[in-house]
């Protein structure tokens, strides 16, 4: 918990000092949950700089250079090169799932005093071509094609029985859990909406009703108005360090116009969200020297209910702290630096091509 | 996510059996939530165990050998063993504190759309005595002092102006984020009540007007009854692998007779706490191979509230998977072993002195 950025275990010159800069609690407008600025000591986005794993490239037993022969399953979407007739893309059932088609749908069974459902759903991964490189480093056209890959299995899986909600997610570096070097994403189709997602929703239900307009846009308004905390914008999407970050460096990546579901996207668009995600972990890698990150998708269910008062995000979380004793036991999160500062961090470094 | 245990990256002999065992959710009793049982393809805890970065005593920069000559506060509380006239646990300051006693309690500014308070509060170290040992392998007496001086503290941070919530908690390992080997825990206390333990509550109380009686008891009840997954109980106090485990190994500790508040446990009973917390952490460590693990307590509000509905305890989280984007996505944990097996391997390490 709450690491000591910069120089660790040693005191500050006048250790007094650290105790007249009071952290600052910010109540997060959807959940209503409060997390924890601490005002930084460190000075420099290097501060945050967290000493990796070094995973050397091992081609010859990388599962995903040619996954079929591997052993993986059949594409359940394959993108090809139209020159050379190479895949490009691929989206394959995982070897080791979480959730699966069998089992009954939403059939509670008791035991004792609790109730039990299958874990049924879908579990997929996205695999890009290049072993290495990620997207932070990609085109725009390769960017897209991770976007179009995501919007097309969600419109698939969300006409699935059964399925509640599809959780889109990438983990990038060993830190944040990747267990494959392999630049990859995954897809997990769940029978349940998750509670995170569950909370928000019913946070923004609230401030809609209160206020009649979303509670995103709200925060975009204030975000442009400010300007102290966006680092990205294009004609429709907008990347920026919440005013409530969870965790140093977190960035959110909006649409400007309201939009429920990312299954709705005009898939013309994509590019445009591409940009915004490339430019976004491109500043990332640049300001704090390819750290681990976890980013995910959070979009409305795919159920037909309405949403209006929601918009789907991107956030990127990355993994500049350890979640400890604190963080689990009270759900409140550190971040040790002002998301206005890591704003104009990131900014210092962003890519001339998006 | 979803760390593969046993031989990584390798399929099974037959990746369609996979296909054929589906996970389980299972609804936690208090909070509403879903978590995920994957069932193990894991059958030994050897699988579980997470290789740890060794991190050498290194006595000399050692800040809690002789606290006060390393910098540090003068102690808060202090025990002292009597024969010698040493001291035996320290409770100071922290000098990197989250949370501090400068700045206004709980008067909301606003920022934009956003309410902002000042991080008011405590924050405390709790120095164990020996540079080595933690609590695993501690005697009832060295484990009773520690109980002793959380209870103390509770007590007493709990008059303090503008506290309303105290958090405490350990980091074992630097997996478990703990940036200084010597073992120590850690005193927080908050101007806010956390999300988690507010939607505990609430849970609790929602629970307790529904049927007239706590959900702990509830589930204390049914664990005794099954007796699965217990792993330890005394006079007062059981362990046991939750039915609703976030994690693999996780344990729970709670007292048998409903108690919401930690600060009223009788301190002739404080030796109990302790036998049961030092049993399950000498568990897990002899099953796990000494995993790196947070261990924090659940209490009530110290205000004056009526908390009849709420049980006090302990949860005990090993570090055995990495939070990723889709835990952070979703809220969802997913636990790789079916806690009932967990337990069965613990219970094989039951300790003789206890």
């Amino acid at each position: 918990m709450f690491q000591r950025p910069g120089k660790k275990n040693q005191p500050p010159d006048n250790i007094l000092d650290t105790l007249q800069i009071p952290s600052e609690l910010r109540r997060d407008l959807v959940t209503g949950d409060w997390i924890v600025i601490a005002r930084a000591r460190a000075k420099r986005p290097h501060d945050f700089t967290v000493q990796r794993e070094k995973v050397a490239v091992d081609v010859k037993n990388d599962p995903f250079i040619n996954p079929q022969a591997s052993g993986n399953y059949e594409p359940v979407l394959q993108y090809t090169d139209a020159a050379t007739g190479e895949w490009t893309l691929q989206v394959i059932p995982n070897k080791y799932p979480a959730f699966t088609s069998q089992g009954q749908c939403m059939v509670p069974r008791n035991r004792g005093p609790y109730a039990v459902i299958d874990g049924r759903g879908f579990h997929e991964v996205v695999v890009f071509k290049d072993p290495v490189r990620d997207i932070a480093h990609f085109s725009r056209d390769e960017a897209t094609l991770v976007l179009r890959a995501f919007h097309e299995r969600l419109r698939a899986l969300s006409t699935e029985d059964c399925v509640q909600y599809v959780s889109i997610f990438q983990n990038h570096g060993k830190e944040a859990g990747a267990s494959l070097a392999h630049p990859h994403a995954q897809i997990i189709a769940l029978p349940v909406v998750p509670p995170d997602v569950h909370g928000s929703l019913r946070g923004s239900r609230k401030f809609y009703e209160k206020n009649n307009k979303t509670v995103h846009a709200t925060i975009i308004g204030w975000e442009r108005e400010e300007a102290k905390r966006v680092i990205y914008e294009n004609k429709t999407m907008i990347a920026f360090c919440p005013f409530t970050s969870r965790t140093a460096f977190e960035i959110r990546i909006f649409p400007k116009a309201p939009q429920p579901r990312f299954e709705d996207v005009d898939p013309r668009l994509l590019s445009d969200v591409a940009d915004a995600l490339r430019a976004s972990l491109r500043m990332l890698h640049d300001t704090l020297d390819d750290p681990a990150y976890n980013f995910f998708l959070h979009t409305a269910p795919v159920n037909h209910g309405d949403y209006r008062y929601y918009h789907w995000h991107f956030e990127i979380l990355p993994k500049t702290i350890i979640w400890a004793g604190f963080e689990l036991g009270t759900g409140i999160e550190i971040s040790t630096i002002e998301p206005e500062k890591a704003a104009a961090f990131l900014r210092e470094h962003l890519p001339s091509d998006v």
